[in-house]
């Protein structure tokens, strides 16, 4: 009965209980905290995202580095130490976790000086292509750009579609560029602290701009808006219909909506597609406080109109910084990240409860069928949870 | 520092900290968790929601009732029973608690059997006068109607704005009519499940149509959608900007959007309002699998477009019981209650915690200043929670 989640919402709720975290709730301390962010206890561990040069090159067997060595290397730039620091702070497993935790410490003074820019949108709005030449125009001017990925679908289909060094070809050939994919497997909170940490890293090895891509899976688009300055939504144009279901409150994380394929026998229905979005931009409350959400088009594919959305988002900066906007937001987006963090502990410490896991069928049978109230239930839960922990 | 609290997003997180619930962790059972739910111990007994008569004619002490004698009251439609019960339900004394689980569970066989409407709007889009409207013809042609409120803004105010009788004269004053305004204080989570089972309260004395009223305070709009069937987002008419603003993801939980005040002068500009959101309806998902979201006028005030709102409630129970949305909704509704108030209980035993208040505001200043990292907060945090819990 129990498998059968039909709607929307109260399933990702319930989904929550679906996974079976493999640590114990014993033990203490950061390292065991960052294990329970993800919960899952494979260890990736390796090489895998180094740049293709440093791997022929690397030896059979590399050396183990030390905290300085990462935080030297990070802060000089060095982009096979930085992949390396990333994937210490992707691994799962403890010993890793605490040389993570020092090396983020140690690098934390040299952050926070890059625009953090989300991107979402559907599979086919052409994410992929307006990174690359965004992100090369900005490396031929000199910055440093390092693309990340949030996709907790990646779990799934065991491969990242985000993140795709052969879709971003001329960017991922850039001296200037660092593009690393969505690391596979974990629950969303798991990524988020990955993804976020990966960002920091990035940030202390000199990124101006922090590119993250996501796609539209559970609550991802949330968890990316609370990472970045400025949240972007591709879309592409079309008939209205085609454009029905836009994902529910995703529009309202944008701080602009950019309607890619404006090129060609396609570039009068873009400009109609803008200028409706623009009407429809007017119900819906601003995602930043201070800056009205912004409809716009581009066609990533010859380049149009990508430098003039640069300059939205340079003028979006210039604008929330002068406000105090930027500020608060990223002193909040720290604060909720802890806590965040905090409330997916508490909650993976209930449904991993093995007593609780064993009782819920039942409980959700009894609720169901009207034999028991759901408060009962939840009281009923609460007491086996209590009771299991001693 | 931490008092400064400006986006709407993470404060909202961060404010659940901002509590400090009075009762301790020790005991146990529901009655415990009843009380935990609502982290308040101040007891609302008495008999305040009388309706006017019974309470002219109630004894000075009214005797105690049993649970047998509240079961037979509620099941024979006793409204002054009703209200005793629900006061019951509403109570945050343990000893209270207690009986209301006992009359809950009893009448749980004869709940269900109602339409549940939830109906939101901004203060002044002419909420009460719709459900005087409404709820007098349908009390008219035989049918019981509740209407209930969920305002968690009425603890701040001390005066309730919803479900006010003064505002709702002609059906106050019908006989097939119940109304309740909403509880008074305590956690959004706590109101939630007061309501949940007030409304269950009133199936079971043979209410047809539940009215579930709310403003749009905090995350009320989600909890009211979550108790009920149809979702009615009421607004008035008005240019483009006066609308701007409309609260972020309100518009995609409305099974209808309700433009009211279309009369007399206002007439025209109602109709292009309701074209307006048409067509915007069009670029966001459904809130309900099969139903496309539909924007109707009316005007309380003279009572056009009701019946013709009324009747698409029909199409739309008719269309979600015939697809089997409507009893895959309910049980996902209750088994999503039974972990939300899991869920809050979590929350509350943390930020409850007296070691993780006292230790709060260093690790906030610690992360915000770099000091720290948001990781090792969170680990430092659950150290400290798992520590005081012995």
């Amino acid at each position: 009965m129990s498998s059968d989640k039909k709607t929307a919402e109260p399933a990702e709720k319930l989904n929550k209980g679906a996974k079976r975290p493999e640590w114990t709730p014993e033990g203490g301390g950061a390292e065991f905290t960052t294990r329970l962010m993800d919960g899952i206890s494979a260890v990736h561990d390796g090489i895998a995202s180094s740049p293709p040069a440093a791997r022929l090159h690397a030896p059979p067997k590399r050396r183990e580095l030390s905290v300085d060595d990462y935080v030297a290397g990070v802060l000089s730039g060095d982009r096979t130490i930085l992949s390396r620091a990333i994937t210490l702070v992707e691994s799962n497993s403890q010993a890793h976790s605490r040389i993570a935790s020092q090396v983020v410490k140690a690098l934390l003074p040299h952050t926070g000086n890059s625009v953090r820019v989300g991107i979402t949108g559907v599979p086919g709005a052409g994410k992929s292509t307006l990174i690359d030449m965004l992100g090369k125009r900005l490396c031929d001017r000199g910055h440093k750009v390092a693309v990340l990925a949030v996709d907790p679908s990646s779990s799934v289909t065991k491969g990242s579609i985000l993140g795709d060094k052969t879709r971003m070809e001329n960017l991922a050939r850039h001296q200037n560029a660092f593009i690393r994919p969505s690391p596979s497997g974990g629950t969303l909170g798991g990524l988020t602290r990955k993804s976020r940490e990966t960002l920091l890293l990035c940030e202390a090895a000199g990124h101006e701009v922090i590119l993250v891509e996501t796609v539209g899976v559970g609550q991802s688009e949330a968890a990316v808006r609370s990472m970045v300055d400025f949240f972007l939504l591709m879309v592409i144009t079309g008939a209205g219909d085609e454009l029905q279901g836009i994902k529910k409150g995703v529009m309202e994380l944008a701080d602009a909506i950019l309607i890619n394929k404006a090129d060609g026998a396609n570039l009068l229905k873009a400009n109609a597609t803008r200028a409706e979005y623009g009407r429809i931009l007017h119900y819906i409350r601003p995602a930043t406080e201070g800056w009205e959400t912004k409809a716009l088009v581009c066609s990533a594919a010859t380049g149009a109109g990508i430098d003039e959305m640069w300059n939205v988002i340079g003028e979006f900066m210039r604008n929330v910084k002068e406000s105090g906007v930027f500020a608060e937001r990223r002193r909040q987006q720290t604060l909720a990240w802890v806590y965040a963090m905090v409330e997916d502990y508490l909650k993976q410490k209930f449904y991993g409860c093995e007593a609780v896991t064993e009782a819920r069928p039942l409980m959700e049978t009894r609720v169901v069928s009207g034999d028991m109230s759901a408060t009962e239930a939840a009281a009923e839960l609460i007491r086996i949870f209590e009771t299991a922990k001693g």
